[in-house]
């Protein structure tokens, strides 16, 4: 068994769980810290794993490039390579190749592109994104979508339902094919996730996730979400397709984490979310705190010797003021991101302990409730 | 007692000395890290305590405009507004001001210059240096000297040092004045030391040297050299000062820390070091290394499976690659420069521990032997 629900909340589809993987136990919800290019930007991995965090998020389409897939198998596979002994989920690319590459094309055979890096063609088939992540060593392997931009034509998204259905059933096959090959302990539980498309067109949802259940998947995610459409349809599909799809497997959302986001999602039954925000807005000097987010650099702060958040016990609220922080940006200090995003990450982590907590007591509603009164209304 | 050597090597000035401060007891020789604007940069002060590191140095100069002094008195202190529980000696800002500040001009009273950060006129009096940081609490004051450049007219260099032991008086009674007023605890050790001037002239330092040793400070500082002047007249500034100085009293060398420099000056009986390398060198990509500083973004450790120094047991070395750190910083990842940073501080730490080792077991002529072949001939 990859994946068991423990404990499931009267009165919403809100569940606690554990992910099996070959680099730990994975407690659900979770959120993943996003590490892009083999890192989580500006924190060291013993101090993401000293508090507890245990699955990252890993993208294959910047690694392709930077180092290259084959260097860092070279290196003994992606843990090894970026020091990280918990977990690792990889993007498979789609996203990346569809929303960062402008010369791309797209043909049934897989997606052509121009590195960013040094300008060379390069062409992502479904089977190369799967050999890819096979490579890298990663516990979660996410089968090659097609991500359509927000708003597409009708036709447009049924096009890149079909292929993403097309290419996942590709993904499968090669991972079938593959896995003995290349792990070494075929039994151990590594997964492969499949990527539901469809927009914010609930039957092409509907119709994708029924596709990808027949295929067979560890895991499903829902892709193509937090593109600019609003976030009442972003919900509206999470709801449809997460009361639609198999209980027994986890469900990820996708790129979609802001904390109020996060706590409206698990309640409807996603297990897994990432985000790159509490690393981004720490480097742009921005804190997670209780009342929400603050500009740490905002000449207010300059005097303040109250922690970053008197809730929280990380390691930039036990020893450094606001105040300190506040000098670190506006002398350009690389502290003061550090301090930032190991708060931000942790503040995260926290929120997920908490959920989890509450879960774990039956008191999921009561959550929501203190939740919904203090912050949703934002 | 403030100060006691506790083992002398036969044959050499070398020696093992321990200094007491109110955050605690430093041994030496010490290299300390310098944190200019609060903070030594990209790594956090727990990484350096885990090393053992005890003693730091922070800047007046840089402190006096941002945050500024009194901001700093506000948040309890420079300990307590950059979470470091160990002992900081401050730099009085003599240097900055007379190496960064192109608008000064000195007059009997001070020195005047304009802010860097907002264009203000400001003054700085011998007297003023001392209450800055004493407001800051530093464990070590420095006294405010008048660095002049190399070269120098003998003219001027004649007057700089007047300068300096007029001015080191004048510190020395503002000390004596507001100790008991400023520090809770007098009987605490904080020391004051006297800044020793001269350019490369002998006569000059002997000359300044003596004057502050009648004026009586707790330890004596070679300032004013690493300023451009030829190596081997810095190192004869050094031999004729160290061994015209009182023994009892700690001596430090300013800015002055390249690796093999620090070996020679500790044979010559020098206890305090000091240099910005090991932090700016991280940040340009470079690492030190058994065999001198290689520059890990150069293409050949794209595939280097090695760590940094295969010698050293820190957290870069033992869990990350160079080629893992050639990767972060070609991606301009900032975790690239917090591993390097960790590692060259802990390189220097390292060789500051077998320094004091190889003294304790009498052993110092070895060591300086075997560094000579190996090293100093670079
Ligand atoms: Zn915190
Ligand atoms: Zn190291």
């Amino acid at each position: 068994m990859k994946f068991e629900v423990i404990q499931k909340s009267g009165g919403s589809r809100a569940r606690l769980g554990r992910l099996f993987t070959p680099h730990g136990v994975v407690e659900t919800p979770c959120f993943m810290p996003v590490g892009t290019s083999a890192t989580v930007k500006a924190i060291f991995p013993k101090d993401l794993e000293e508090e507890g965090i245990k699955l990252i998020l890993a993208n294959a389409y910047h690694l392709l490039f930077r180092p290259g897939i084959s260097v860092i198998k070279e290196f003994g596979g992606l843990h090894q390579f970026m020091g990280w002994d918990g977990a690792i989920l990889t993007d498979s690319g789609g996203f990346q190749v569809f929303s960062l590459s402008p010369f791309c094309k797209i043909f049934p055979e897989g997606v052509r592109f121009k590195s960013p890096v040094d300008g060379s063609i390069l062409m992502l088939t479904p089977e190369r994104a799967i050999h890819a992540q096979m490579e890298l060593g990663s516990d979660i392997v996410m089968s090659l979508d097609h991500c359509p931009p927000w708003p597409s034509k009708e036709k447009d998204l049924l096009e890149a339902t079909r292929r993403t259905i097309q290419w996942a059933k590709r993904g499968k096959e090669t991972w079938m094919q593959q896995q003995e090959k290349v792990f070494s302990n075929p039994s151990a539980p590594y997964s492969l996730f499949g990527i539901i498309q469809g927009g914010t067109d609930e039957k092409l949802r509907l119709y994708c996730s029924e596709e990808l259940m027949k295929i067979g998947f560890d895991g499903y995610a829902i892709g193509g979400l937090s593109v600019g459409e609003p976030h009442e349809e972003s919900l509206a599909v999470v709801e449809t397709v997460s009361s639609f799809l198999d209980e027994k497997a986890p469900k990820y959302v996708m790129g979609m984490g802001q904390p109020w986001q996060i706590i409206q999602m698990v309640d409807l039954g996603i297990d897994l979310f990432d985000c790159v925000l509490p690393t981004r807005l720490a480097r742009h000097g921005s804190a997670y705190v209780e009342e929400g987010i603050i500009h740490i650099k905002n000449a207010r702060f300059r005097k303040d010797g109250s922690p970053l958040d008197s809730r929280c016990s990380c390691y930039a609220c036990r020893k450094f003021s606001r105040g300190y922080i506040h000098h670190l940006l506006k002398s350009k200090e690389i502290l003061g991101i550090m301090l930032l995003s190991m708060h931000n990450l942790l503040f995260y982590n926290r929120l997920m302990k908490e959920i989890r907590s509450f879960l774990a007591h039956g008191q999921w509603l009561d959550f929501l409730a203190r939740w919904k009164d203090k912050k949703l209304t934002k």
